[in-house]
C-alpha cells in the first residue's frame, strides 16, 4: 500500500515569477540586505514586523525536484500537489483565467514527467467571471493528472455561501471533482492583541487558518449549500478545522435558534454530522492523535487522509535530508489513534487517497 | 453522587436592574410593541436585525426560584451559578468596585437562603484598577459560598495576556480560587458575511464564543501566564472553546517558530499538553461525546465538569417543566463519551465539582 501525502504544496515557477514582480502581499521579498534569502508574505499579519516578516523561501517551494527528494526522505510514493496560498484569488480579474490554464498546464506537465509519483489539485481563476471558473473546472476534469480543485474561502469575494457560486458548485458536482477547502485569510489581527508580535506566526497559523476554515464550512452548512449539493466531496483541511470538536455544539446552536424555527430551516435540513460522513474528507494535518482520534470518529477512518503541509514547517535545526518534525507528528498521530488496526493506519496512510482521487495511471 | 451544574448563569435583580436602565449593548430592550416581552441584548452582532435582536428575557434570568425549579425537573443537586456575560466589563471605571461588591453581597445571599444548593463564582471589577480587583478576590475569598471567579476575555481591556493583570493572577493563585473563563466577544462579524443575518445567532454563539476561548488561552499561554502562575485553576467553558482539538497544531506552530526560537521561548515553557493536565479544567458544555471525549483525552476524566449554560438554550417547543434538549445533549454526551464507566460518569456529573469546588456546606 502505498504512503500518499495530499497536503503538499508548491509554487512552480511561473507562479514564484509572479510573486516576485509584486510588493505587496502576496509577494516575495527579495531584500538587498538579504541576498539569496528570498523571503515569501502571504499573510498580512505576517507583514508587519521586519524580524518576522515572512518566511525564508527557497527552492523547495519552486523546484519539485526537491519535492521528490522530500517524498524519499519521508518514504512517500505518491505527492497530490497543490498550489499554495493565496493561489490566484487576488489576481486583476482580466488576468484570471489565462494566469489559471497556465498555471494548471504547468503542473500537470510535471506530474507526467514524474509519472506514478505525482499528482494534483487544480487552480481556479476565482477573480474571475463563473463562466471561466466554471470553464476551468470542466478543463481540469479532461486532464491527466489532476484530481480535483484546491479553493480557499473567498469564493468570489464573498465567502462560499455566496449565491453566485451555485454554477461553481453545479459544475464541481458534476465532474465530480474533488474540492480541497484550505485557509488562507485568517482572523483580523486585531484579535491577537497588542503584543501579538511577539508570539511569531503562531497565533494566525496555530488558530487563525483552522478557524477561518471551520467558519467558512458552517457558512457553507447554513446557507444550505451542502443540501443544494448533496454530492459535492469537500477535503477540509487540518482535519476540518475545529470541525469534529463543534459539530455538536453546532448542531445544538440550530435547534435552539428562534430565527432559524421561524424561517423553516430547521427541519429537512442535513446535519452537520450527515455532511461530515458523506460529504467531507478531512486530511489527517493535526499533529496529534487527541484531535485524529475525532477527525475520525467524525467522518470515518475511510475518510482521512494523511498530509504534511510541505514546504510549510520545516525543522528550525536540522539539515536536508533528516526527517521533518511536522511530517512525523502526524504519521506517529495516524499510529497512536488506531492502535493495532493496521489496516485502516495504511487506509489513512495512503489507501484511501488511492481509492478516492484514482491515483493510478 | 450529588449532580453539579457549574455552568449556570443569573441576572440577580441588582444587575437586571442595571441593564434595563440602558439603550445600548448590553441593555435589556422593553419594547411598547411587544409588552411584557422584553429582549437582552448582549452581543454587538445581535443588534443589528429587529427580527433577531436579541433573545426573550423573563423570570428565568433573574428569578432564584426559577433556576430552583430548573433544578428540580433535571435532577441537579446543586448549582454553582454565575453572573452571565458581560458582566461588569463594560461599567465606568469609577462604578465597578461597589458594583461588584453589591452584586457578588446579593448573590452570595442568595445561596445562603438555599444552603448546600447554591454556590457562586464571583465577580470581579474589570473596569476599575488592578487594586480594586485584587481586593474584591481577597473579599471573595472570604465569602461563605463563594467558589472562584468568572471573568471573560477582555481583561483590563487588553486581554488576558496583558502584563498589567499580573496581581490579579497572583491574588487568584495565592487565594486558590477557580477562574471560570467564559466567551463574551466573540468575533468581528464582517467573518459571518453579507448573508450573516439570515443565519439567526448561530455563528456567533456556536463558533464566536469557543473560537474566542481558544485564542485568549493560547494568548495566555505565548505570553507566560501559565508559565509565572502555575498553580492557577482555570476552568475554560464549553470544554476549552477548541483548545483540546487543536493543542496538537498549537505545540506544533510553536516548536517550528524561527521568532520564538530566536527569542529564546520554546526550550523550558510549559507545553499546552501540561496545562491541560495540571491547570486547568474544562466543562462538559459540548453537547456531543465526539468533543467531550477529545476533552477528557487531553485533561483528564478528573477534570472535567457537567453544566448547562442555562436559562440560555431554552427549548423552542416544549413547555415549562419538560427536559431541556441542551441539557441533555450535553447528559447523554457524558454517558457516551465514557461507556460503562459509571465511577466517571458520576464524577463528572458531580463527584469532581465538589471535590474542586469544596461544595459542602
Amino acid at each position: 500500500m502505498p504512503v500518499v501525502d495530499i497536503h503538499t504544496h508548491v509554487y512552480p515557477p511561473a507562479y514564484h515569477a509572479l510573486l516576485s514582480s509584486r510588493s505587496q502581499v502576496p509577494y516575495i521579498l527579495q531584500s538587498p540586505e538579504t541576498p539569496g534569502q528570498d523571503r515569501l508574505v502571504i499573510l498580512p499579519a505576517e507583514d508587519t514586523a521586519s524580524t518576522s516578516r515572512g518566511r525564508p523561501i527557497g527552492p523547495e517551494y519552486y523546484d519539485i525536484n526537491e519535492k521528490l527528494r522530500f517524498m524519499d526522505a519521508h518514504g512517500i510514493d505518491i505527492s497530490v500537489i497543490s498550489l499554495a496560498n493565496p493561489w490566484l484569488d487576488w489576481l486583476p480579474p482580466s488576468e484570471a483565467a489565462s494566469t489559471a490554464r497556465l498555471i494548471n498546464d504547468d503542473v500537470n506537465a510535471t506530474c507526467a514527467q514524474h509519472k506514478g509519483r505525482l499528482f494534483a489539485f487544480g487552480t481556479l481563476p476565482l477573480s474571475g467571471t463563473a463562466e471561466e471558473i466554471v470553464a476551468e473546472v470542466e478543463r481540469l476534469g479532461g486532464m491527466d493528472y489532476m484530481r480535483g480543485v484546491i479553493i480557499g474561502t473567498s469564493g468570489l469575494g464573498q465567502g462560499l455561501d455566496d449565491p453566485a457560486l451555485d454554477p461553481v458548485w453545479e459544475a464541481l458536482q458534476k465532474t465530480q471533482q474533488v474540492v480541497f477547502l484550505h485557509p488562507h485569510y485568517g482572523l483580523p489581527t486585531s484579535l491577537y492583541g497588542p503584543r501579538a508580535s511577539e508570539y511569531g506566526h503562531v497565533l494566525p497559523l496555530a488558530l487563525g487558518f483552522p478557524l477561518e476554515t471551520t467558519i467558512a464550512v458552517t457558512r457553507m452548512l447554513l446557507s444550505g449549500v451542502w443540501d443544494r449539493w448533496q454530492d459535492i466531496k469537500v477535503l477540509i483541511a487540518h482535519s476540518g478545522g475545529t470541525l469534529p470538536f463543534l459539530a455538536g455544539r453546532i448542531e445544538s446552536c440550530i435547534e435552539h435558534d428562534g430565527h432559524l424555527k421561524e424561517a423553516g430551516k430547521i427541519e429537512g435540513r442535513r446535519k452537520v454530522w450527515d455532511i461530515l460522513k458523506r460529504s467531507v474528507y478531512l486530511d489527517a494535518v493535526i499533529y496529534h492523535d487527541i484531535g485524529l482520534e475525532a477527525a475520525i470518529k467524525a467522518s470515518g477512518k475511510e475518510r482521512l487522509l494523511f498530509g504534511t503541509d510541505h514546504p510549510f514547517f520545516p525543522p528550525l535545526d536540522e539539515k536536508d535530508g533528516g526527517e521533518w518534525l511536522s511530517v512525523t507528528l502526524n504519521s506517529k498521530a495516524v499510529k497512536a489513534a488506531l492502535g493495532s488496526d493496521e489496516d485502516a493506519q495504511k487506509a489513512i496512510m495512503g489507501g484511501n487517497a488511492v481509492d478516492i482521487l484514482r491515483l493510478t495511471v
